[in-house]
């Protein structure tokens, strides 16, 4: 029986992409110039480097964490990547210097982790629920994965690969063998990193292991729970115990193929559905695709929020129930919409639908990158719709999962803007720059120069020799109401050529070819789902793929009085002073007096208006400037 | 100097007070007939009456709580109050019996205490901030007082002399005594009780000592918490941990006149309010009057929901900030309610103002009696004032402070509707029955019909010899716009007779008198000050004094999605199946069509509306039928 091709696409790697771009060439300047560098300084300042000294003791500092490794490997990645794109022979000598340090804290036995070497060695492998170390084991095969890449250096890979022989050693379904899994998933992923960069098989086969025993009877946690000594806890122990069902926190609560319902923490569960995904292509199972898919529409059908974000609630760092959207308290973990566009992005290769894309592109304009000032310094762990002004973004965090994750993701980004097969080129989204791909054994260079997202209007032209017959897939973002599209200065019908939201241009192409789309890019009022307790009677301002909010110190009102008119005329100008360059949109809106309510809390009289002209800024952009109020959801009169 | 005369009112005694009302009757015959059964029961099986025994053992059900003797005596003062208006020779020998047990449970010393004898006997008075004991002694004065003055049995009375007798030796300003004071505030106002029925200055100069030390620097639960041996805790210790200010939280930041803002655990600080009122008649001390209207004034401005619910936030079971007022999360303690009644009735007699008769009326007929259910088994804790349909009242708590706090309230409730001095009879409240005082040396009798809260006709006629000259004050209720008054069948100006809110009639009556004030109440539309965020763009429907609120059964949507029309019209019918017998509000409204959103959850297009009929009923009786979503403020539509 052969084995099913479930890859219809395959990222053109970032390393053949180039960016330069009005939008993100500068805050890629800012995560490689400032951020990484900046994360590099938060890593050894806490500790988190001279940790894989395995020498801490009392008094030196903070004591290491289960998860500082992860923290450290993700920050080698997104310099990994920084190096594939600009190479930096400082920057490539500290990661020498960094990886030497980790590969010296590796057991003989090929186990590699700070916190259970030098703290609590005696209780290696005693707590998978909770304990991390199989998550730190993940992160740092991705890190050693991204930094062979980068340099072709093999030690650090060759290290993980020890780590990971050393792993496939003690679990499994083989007699002698633990059948346990990690209670953060992420190790699936990077085993399949692994698997695809070595030809191992033997790690694909581990990342399959893990995701198929998952949540299998007998539970390998509550064993792992009853065969602790009395008295003693997991390593989270009573801090959880406020959450009702901890199978359903770490997406154990059922094997893979039956869960139906996102659940649980929200990072572990994007991981998860992360290599549910990697494994549907690499095993060409078709049931993992379909597991993904009604987990995909239950999540982004009821539990996204308009921003990408994904998570209501800091209780479980992860989800509540259908359409709840609570606004100030709003979760929303930057590491969960990172998580996200990596989930969407392996869905895309799968089946090229906009609707994947539409996600992906939603997350990152809107709730991945608020997780990172303009600049590049500080972070949002959490990303609220709303805010009573105490809110703001810090440089660091104990638990540090969320900046080198933006750091990684941004090092990277041209690996999500277009994919190809052997036929067909798609450009998933419209960043200015080019990509170089092979295609019918022919090097094709495709160029992109839009302003997006500011406008709607993208250009393609070409560079290859002679003529190529390839299927050009353009997105139809799920926003756009009106598109033009003209190949060749000739308006070209758009409905005919539709293939799951893509605009499919199959022809010979020529080098002098020039398509340009035109995205019809106004002021949308978003409403939700009427299901949305929190959102009824209130509007999200949307334009392209930006979500909108009010700030305070925009607005001579706090935004939660503010009452935006139906009827209202919204103007979007570009202001290059404001925010480092964006659209904002500016209209007429009422907001209600208060100088009639002195001693009055309560009275039946109605409101008493003032017009006033508000201004609204990009979601992403908030918290750069003064602090005050911000509500993404403004109450609506019609 | 002379001492101030501050009391310029008294309550006219309960004992005096006949109630035959049909509002109020049913729930105090409830009350007494199966809610104060009910009550010993449960504490009776929890164990709460037998751990007097003081022979608790491990194995033998649960141990005791800090504030278990609390639960009883509060259970012991509303079986008492029924005594005074239902005398009930079972219920007064089981009384004797509890009682009994309870005297044998004091120690030679003159200390009653069950955890602190049974329990922990070594830690006695170590743990002032939160181990609950002199609260725990507050509330057996207050049920021995009660039982006194019910039975003239003095057994009680002198076993919690002998305890405030032991207290008072214990704590005090004078060389070689403890200057500690509880962290849980109570015994304060109730040692003025002891005062007050025994006579004997010690307990007066006591509360006032407690009332005085609080807040001083250098400041006792810090001292108490330095002294503590290393590794030990406070009682509630690392559970309190979120706390920000445990100063604030037990109103310890400053002493009590300076401060000017409520803050903290709701209970307590109404119970150190009630302390600052009574000290403030019995010491004549205006000082203490001023502090009492300050924080009046930030409570009932900024802090107090519509249902006179306080205390936004379970988190410290108190205050948030100002014009906080979640819905769904309001914590709105039963007994915070029941606390802001017991207050606000204290200022009343130092201060006839209506003001505090409105805000007594707006907690008894919401967010007292949303307390209990209808039936009188079940109870609130929270009182929300939105639900998703899955909050509902229980039959008990762990913590079970506040199902004997209503009983005990409904049990005295005659003691709130009238006041007099020498010269004045004082009507706060609209409660059909009789009122017996003595004014200018004569006995009479005030006769008050009515249907209120139903109708706002009220008539009063009397009962006496010859003609009195005599004041009578009736409340013109804050929700009321339009009102007739007329005496012997002539209208009387109203306005020019207005003191404080109060119509001061003052004439020479006669028996044959009779009066009759007419307050309108039609359905009132209600808005929150623009400044509460989580109402805006809301209404709640409020008629006369009572809240109104949606239920799901009700109404063929979830009242979350349901818009009322500003011009929508509103009409009242008393349904006598319906819950009792209450006036319900019907009128058109509509709701969000669900149809047109098949998968989707955002998008631009408005939303499409359905014409429904909607029915309110009272918030006091909500959950009392089916489950199902609440809210009280609904959206409007303008």
């Amino acid at each position: 029986m052969e084995k099913l091709n479930l890859k219809k696409f395959s990222p053109v790697p970032f390393t053949n992409v180039s960016i330069k771009d009005s939008f993100w060439s500068p805050k890629l300047e800012v995560n490689r110039k400032t951020t990484i560098p900046t994360e590099y300084q938060q890593c050894k300042e806490t500790g988190r480097i001279d940790a894989f000294k395995l020498d801490w003791k009392p008094g030196q500092g903070e004591q290491p964490h289960i998860f500082w490794d992860s923290d450290v490997a993700k920050w080698i990645e997104a310099a990994s990547y920084s190096l594939m794109t600009h190479p930096d022979s400082d920057l490539e000598g500290l990661l020498d210097h960094v990886i030497e340090l980790i590969s010296s804290a590796q057991q003989p036995d090929g186990y590699l982790n700070v916190y259970f070497t030098s703290i609590k060695p005696e209780k290696r492998w005693t707590d998978l629920r909770d304990a991390h170390e199989l998550y730190c084991a993940g992160h740092l095969m991705e890190a050693a994965v991204a930094h062979f890449q980068a340099t072709g250096k093999r030690s650090f890979l060759d290290t993980m690969c020890r780590y990971a022989d050393y792993i496939d050693s003690v679990f499994g379904t083989e007699p002698g063998k633990k059948r346990g899994y990690c209670g953060h998933e992420e190790i699936e992923l990077a085993l399949v990193k692994l698997y695809r960069i070595t030809g191992n098989e033997r790690y694909l086969k581990l990342s399959e292991y893990f995701v198929e025993e998952r949540g299998q009877q007998p539970h390998y946690f509550e064993m792992e729970a009853a065969a602790r000594p009395e008295g003693e806890s997991s390593f989270f122990g009573s801090f959880m115990s406020h959450i009702k069902d901890m199978h359903e926190y770490n997406q154990s609560h059922k094997p893979v193929r039956e869960q139906d319902r996102v659940t649980g923490h929200a990072v572990r569960a994007m991981y998860l559905y992360c290599a549910m995904a990697d494994l549907a292509g690499e095993l060409g199972d078709e049931s993992l695709v379909r597991a993904c898919e009604r987990l995909w529409e239950h999540l982004v059908l009821k539990n996204m929020y308009i921003t990408g974000g994904i998570g209501q609630t800091r209780s479980n760092e992860g989800f509540t129930f259908d359409y709840d959207f609570p606004n100030e308290t709003a979760y929303n973990e930057t590491c969960a919409a990172v998580g996200l566009v990596f989930w969407n992005h392996r869905l895309l290769q799968l089946n090229c639908d906009s609707k994947y894309a539409d996600v992906m592109e939603r997350a990152l304009y809107n709730g991945v990158i608020s997780g990172i000032s303009l600049d590049g310094k500080k972070f949002f762990y959490d990303n609220p719709l709303a805010s009573l002004g105490d809110f703001h973004r810090q440089e660091w965090f104990g638990c540090a999962c969320c900046p080198p994750n933006i750091a990684r993701l941004l090092a990277s980004l041209g690996e999500y803007i277009y994919s190809q097969n052997d036929s067909e080129a798609a450009v998933h989204l419209y960043v200015s720059g080019s990509s170089t791909l092979q295609i019918k054994g022919k090097n094709i260079t495709i160029h992109q120069q839009t302003n997006y997202p500011w406008d709607g209007n993208v250009k393609f032209s070409f560079d290859f020799e002679g003529a190529v017959n390839f299927g050009l897939k353009l997105r139809l973002p799920g926003w756009c109401k009106y598109a033009t599209l003209k190949v060749n200065d000739q308006v070209v019908s758009i409905e005919d050529k539709l293939d799951k939201g893509y605009i499919q241009l199959e022809r010979e192409w020529k080098s002098s070819d020039v398509v340009e789309l035109e995205l019809a890019m106004p002021v949308e009022r978003v409403h939700s789902h009427p299901a949305v307790r929190q959102n009824i009677g209130c509007t999200a301002l949307q334009r392209g793929p930006i979500v909108y909010c009010l700030e305070e110190m925009d607005n001579q009102s706090s935004p939660f009085k503010i009452f935006l008119p139906r009827t209202s005329q919204l103007h979007s100008t570009f202001d290059e002073t404001l925010l480092k360059g964006v659209m904002k949109i500016n209209g007429e809106a009422l907001t209600i007096e208060e100088e009639d309510w002195v001693n009055t809390l309560y009275r039946s009289d109605d409101y008493q208006y003032k017009k006033i002209t508000i201004q609204a800024v990009p979601y992403y952009a908030w918290d750069n400037r003064e602090p005050g109020k911000m509500a993404v959801w403004i109450n609506e009169l019609r």
